[in-house]
Order: structure tokens, then C-alpha cells, then sequence
């Protein structure tokens, strides 16, 4: 061992990149006051009432011996018998799906890990589709698998099965789809995600073995009419859907969430177990206990999108003023805009300006700023003046 | 590729050496009432009135914006800030002691990956003292290490810096340390401890490096008089605290605990840094937001330990009525006792007797088996009678 060694020298590496990301992002905390921060994905607005009521209501009435106390690994019978309830009633599984496909998990994230835990062997390939999700590349790598990326067509960044075929080989584990897509607010069609199941379909016949397809649906329920969201688990049995209500709920915080198995997936029990005992091996142990307990009467309660449809079109009338090219965000709460000029330049006229957004680079892509737009109405309104400022700026 | 491999080898391993574990220490459900299930360390008893009713008045008082949002990866300010002030108070660790060294995590088994995380490098060494909590071994598989036993001697168990003297080497990058210790239920004295930092400082010095000491304390608030908890904190700069409410306070399912990074130990701030990336990096994000919410206030409320009490002495006494060897445990709540014949015999006789215990061996130790007195009275009861009949059909 070499005597600097004192800690991790891989994860000291992502800290380094991810303070150098930091500041560039960061303006001082003396300018707070007038910088428009939409950095974040980090809801401005509380759960609704409703899940508070629920809380209460259950430490009231069932605090008694074992209450908080450990359970099963998978997550509370009655949570996950409820939540295979509403996937079936919402059409996104089959009849078949129940209790035993469902594990409860600490967030998406917590999930995603132990999703990724459970099918990777040392070396064995995970396709990303480029822009994805930050965090994406470092779960693979956590459970000793490579990173493929798949490099999805701008302007729209659709979902389009010859960016995959190019990549798609014999060490091919997964495939990792986020729709309605953060950064990009692309809400993938029926007629893509089929093309793609049947796509995989093909190549597992040829490869001997199935390609597990991951799918991330954590914004499914914000999709703006006229769009929908589709399941890519309606059409391919090699599916795990990961879920959190940290954003249809507005309590990332809480971390909770769950992996849902296609119960048409050959050996789906083994990866049921295999789910579950990664959750315990990997030091999550279960998902939290009393939010848990509450799921079964929250999975009706739906988010107003109302507050996100004004910032919405709010900030789409800003950029389109002020002259940037982006797409209208079809789902979740990001707009994905090109950045007109050198990047560098960019990104010191948007400090001077006050306008905190995201650099794409870290969702693998250049040329591009990420705006989340969850954030409170006066944050919207001073990003809409910061974005015409900074327009001009330039 | 492997055609067969469509899963995790190394989990799925893992998985079935359980599933062995287990079913040889279940017995059918159908005798389920007639069991006496003492296998699990799963508190019978619900946490304190008063944290229900701090949670309640939390949901209340506090909710809004961003109530139950994302935030920082270490945890709230407030609760980091209050968790520093409870060890400075309680002794634990010098008055330096900030904010800037706690980490909140998803119980002590998520804070414990968090630190190996952040420490370790492919193949660097961790020294474990045998028997060791269960789950040890994984979890530093999950980070690349290494995994060297320190055997400790019968019939106490006790810590010896001898043991380790044995494996140590220039690999070594931690130590992990359990006391109270589950499962011998020994707690190690102050002279103990010391003779350990000085062993590892003399160590730090030959190896040019410092040798991190993990300290594994869920058990620090279940100690029975005369013994009384001494933490290595106290005398080992490069000390990292692992704690959780889950066994002090009654909460295990809830996933709530922290890491306390000693401050005087040099480069403390960068540790505390990949800690809190590593909350991240391994999907944790962050522990759950609404009962970190409530720490700062239970801090001081301390559990009752009549009714452990009691039933150590109930099971003391029938052990010993029934002729087995063992120690009474010091702190914990686990009875760690020899097996008096062949252990397929044994294990037999006990399953027939009704009584659910655990076998050693997962805790990396032939010839003894563990018996947890978080019950109910009934079952401690019912326990104490089958432990005079399985004596019996010996």
C-alpha cells in the first residue's frame, strides 16, 4: 500500500471533479439573494396535506410492540401488496404481478443499486443513454460493471434503436432507459419503447440470455398533455421498473421508493431474492418503516401539476425571447437548452447574470445547461428576467 | 459472458449459504405459536412514547416548503450540530468536535458502507475480531477489501492486542470494533482499549500511515451495571464512531443513525467529505428526512433497561439450571453459549425442543449458538422452559 493511500483514491477523484463542478456552478452565497437558482431537482413545494394527515394518523393508531421494528428485507407485505395492486390497476404489469415481484427501497437510487447489485458480474456492460442521469455512470461502477453509452440524435434526443445497436454486444447486462428523461423532458413513445423491446428481443435469442431492461420511472407522473407516459414494461418481460415518490410526492428526502420485476421474466423469483438480499448486503436493510406504512393510502394521491405547468411555459416564453434553442419539456421539470456561445464564456456571463443552471457536461453531453423548474414562483420570474439578461449579455 | 450467468455469481452465492442458514434455523410455521423465537435481535419493545409524539408535533409545527426535501448529503444542520454537542457532552470526543464530523446515515449499516467506502482501496485489509456481527465480512467485500480475522480466545472473548498482533500488516487500513458486542454481549474495559491505541499508534508510526479504527457502538446505550461503556474515541485519534438509534432507541426499521469522524485525526475534513460523497455515490443520497427532524429533541431520552434485565436474569437462570456453559452478558442483548454436543445434534434437539437460536458459525466462530433477549415476557418465558427440555434431550 502506498503510504499516501490514506483513503479511497477512486472516490477522492469523483469528490475532486464534483467540487471543481461545484464551484463552476456555485455563485457566492453573499450574491444568494439575487441569483435565480435553478440548479437543483429539488422540489420547492411540501407533500401535499394529505400525506401528512396519514403520518399522524398512523403513530396515533398503530404504535404498539414492533412498531418500527425491522421487517422483511423486501419491504412490508401489506406496502408491497398494494403497490402490485395499483401497478396492475395503472396497466404497467400484467395480472400476474404480486407481492413477491415488488421490493421497497431507499429512494431510486437505493433500488437502482440493488438492482445493478443483483445482476452485475465484474466487467459486464450496462448501456446508458446519452444525456442520462449524473449519477448513473458511478452506480455502475459500484457493482464492477462498464459503462456503454449509447449517444442519442439532438435536437430531440429520442430514444432510438440504432444508437444502441452500434454498442449493444455479448457482455451487454442491462440497459438503463429514464423516461420522461431527466435532463432532456423527453417522454419516449409507445412506437419507440416497442421498437426497442422487440430490438432486445432479437438479440437475446441470438446472445443465448436476457438483456434486463432497467426503467426508471421516477417522473412518470409528470407528463404534460398532450404527452403520456408509456411503460417500457408493457412490452418486454426482461424489465425492472425502479420508482420513488420523492418526486410525485414531493419528499425525495424521506427515501422511498421500490423495484417492481416483470412477472413474465423467466427465473424472476431468484431475481426477486437476489433484489431483496442485495438491499440487506448492501447496508440498506429495508426502506424506511413509517413511511412504508402509509404507501397503501397515498398510491392514489396524485401531484397538481398546475404550479410546474405555469413555470413551464413561464420559462419557455423567456428562452424563446431571449432566442435559445430547446425543446419544450414533454415531462418532468428540467429544460435542456444549447448554449449559444463558447461554454466558457457562457457560463461566466450566466454568474455575472445571477442565473445558477447546470452544466450538461456531467450528463455526458457539451453544449448544453439544464434548468430544473421546480422552484418557487419569485425563483421563476427572476430566472425569466436573468435568462433575457444574460441573452443580451452575450 | 457466461450463457448462465444472468445474475450476480458472487450475490447469488451469498443468497443460497443464507437460504441454508436459514432454513436450519427456522422451524415450520405451522409450530410457530409453540416456538420460542429468540433467533432475531429484533426489539419486541415500540420506541419511547415521547418520540411518537415529537414526530407528531414535527409533522404539525414544521411543515412547507421543502418540508421532507432534499438536503445536504451529510444530513440537516440542526441535527448534525445537536449529535456534536451529545458526544462532546457525553465525553465521547474532544471539544473540537463540530457538525463538520457527523454524517447522518441509513442506520449504522449504511454509515459503516459510507466509511469503508471512503477508505478503502482494492485489496487493502480490514481486520475483523472474531465472532464478528455477521454482516461484516460483505461489506467490506462490497468496497474491495480484504478480510483478516483476529481470533479471540473462550470463554470471554475479551479484546487482545495479541490477536492482533498476529495479522496485522502494512495492508491493514482498519480495524473494526464492536462494543457492546453482538454477539458475546462482552463489553471491553477502558485498559483494554488502551492497550489497543497504543498497539495501532505504535503501528501508525512503523507503517509511515494511520490505521483507522472503526467503532461499531449501536449497543453504547444497553450496558448493564456494573459495566459500563468505554468508547476507543476516547483514545485513538484516528477513530471513526459508527452509530444508530435502531437498538437505543427502539427503531430499527426506521434507518436512522450517524458516523462521528474523531477531530484530531489529520486530514479529518477530507474524510468527512468522502463520507458524505459516499452517502451519495452508494445511493443512500441521504438518512430520512423527518426523523433526523426530531433527533436534536431525543437526544436525551434514554430507553428503559428493566425489561432486558429482566429477562437476562430469567435466561440466566435456566441456562444455568440446565447445565450450559456461557457468560452473562455485559451489555447487548445476546446470550452467546457454548453448544454442549455435536453441533447437527444439537440444532436437531433444539428444533424438536421448540426453540429458534442461531448457530455461530456466520459469525465466523464453530461450537456456540446465539440466543437475542429483545422478547416479549411470554417468550422469554416459553424460552426459558424449552431451554430446561432441550438440556434434557441432550
Amino acid at each position: 500500500m502506498k503510504n499516501n493511500n490514506w483513503f479511497n483514491q477512486n472516490l477522492l477523484s469523483y469528490l475532486l471533479e464534483d467540487s471543481i463542478r461545484s464551484a463552476w456552478e456555485r455563485v457566492s452565497v453573499t450574491k444568494k439573494k439575487l441569483t435565480a437558482d435553478v440548479s437543483l431537482g429539488n422540489p420547492f413545494y411540501p407533500p401535499p396535506k394529505k400525506i401528512i394527515n396519514l403520518l399522524i394518523k398512523k403513530l396515533r393508531v398503530s404504535y404498539g410492540p414492533r412498531f418500527l421494528a425491522y421487517m422483511d428485507n423486501a419491504g412490508y407485505y401489506e406496502t408491497r401488496w398494494a403497490v402490485a395492486k395499483d401497478l396492475r390497476k395503472q396497466g404497467l404489469f400484467p395480472k400476474e404481478l404480486n407481492e413477491n415481484h415488488i421490493v421497497m427501497t431507499v429512494g431510486a437510487t437505493g433500488g437502482l443499486n440493488c438492482v445493478l447489485n443483483a445482476l452485475l458480474n465484474p466487467n459486464e456492460e450496462v448501456i446508458l443513454l446519452n444525456p442520462y442521469f449524473v449519477e448513473f455512470p458511478k452506480y455502475i461502477a459500484n457493482h464492477k460493471g462498464t459503462v456503454k453509452i449509447a449517444t442519442l440524435t439532438p435536437p430531440y434526443f429520442d430514444l432510438e434503436v440504432k444508437c444502441i445497436e452500434k454498442i449493444i454486444s455479448p457482455k451487454t447486462k442491462a440497459i438503463i432507459l429514464n423516461t420522461p428523461n431527466n435532463p432532456t423532458g423527453k417522454v419516449y413513445s409507445a412506437s419507440k419503447i416497442k421498437a426497442l423491446a422487440s430490438f432486445l428481443k432479437k438479440k437475446n435469442n441470438q446472445f443465448g440470455r436476457p438483456i434486463f431492461l432497467i426503467s426508471d420511472e421516477v417522473y412518470r407522473d409528470i407528463v404534460y398533455p398532450p404527452h403520456h407516459f408509456v411503460s417500457p414494461c408493457c412490452f418486454y418481460p426482461y424489465s425492472i421498473m425502479v420508482y420513488s415518490f420523492s418526486k410525485s410526492l414531493n419528499l425525495p428526502g424521506e427515501r422511498i421508493g421500490y423495484v417492481a420485476i416483470h412477472p413474465q421474466a423467466d427465473k424472476n423469483s431468484i431475481l426477486f431474492n437476489l433484489i431483496k438480499t442485495a438491499n440487506r448486503a448492501l447496508g440498506y436493510t429495508n426502506a424506511p418503516a413509517l413511511i412504508q406504512k402509509i404507501i397503501p393510502d397515498i398510491l392514489p394521491v396524485k401531484l397538481n401539476l398546475k404550479n410546474y405547468q405555469n413555470s413551464r411555459a413561464q420559462l419557455a416564453s423567456a428562452l424563446e425571447k431571449a432566442g435559445f434553442s430547446f425543446q419544450i419539456p414533454e415531462g418532468a421539470f428540467y429544460f435542456w437548452v444549447k448554449i449559444p456561445t463558447a461554454e466558457k464564456r457562457f457560463f461566466s456571463s450566466a454568474k455575472r447574470a445571477g442565473l445558477l443552471v447546470v452544466n450538461s457536461e456531467p450528463f455526458g453531453v457539451h453544449g448544453y445547461f439544464r434548468m430544473a423548474f421546480c422552484q418557487d414562483p419569485q425563483t421563476i420570474r427572476l430566472a425569466c428576467q436573468k435568462i433575457l439578461m444574460l441573452a443580451k449579455s452575450l
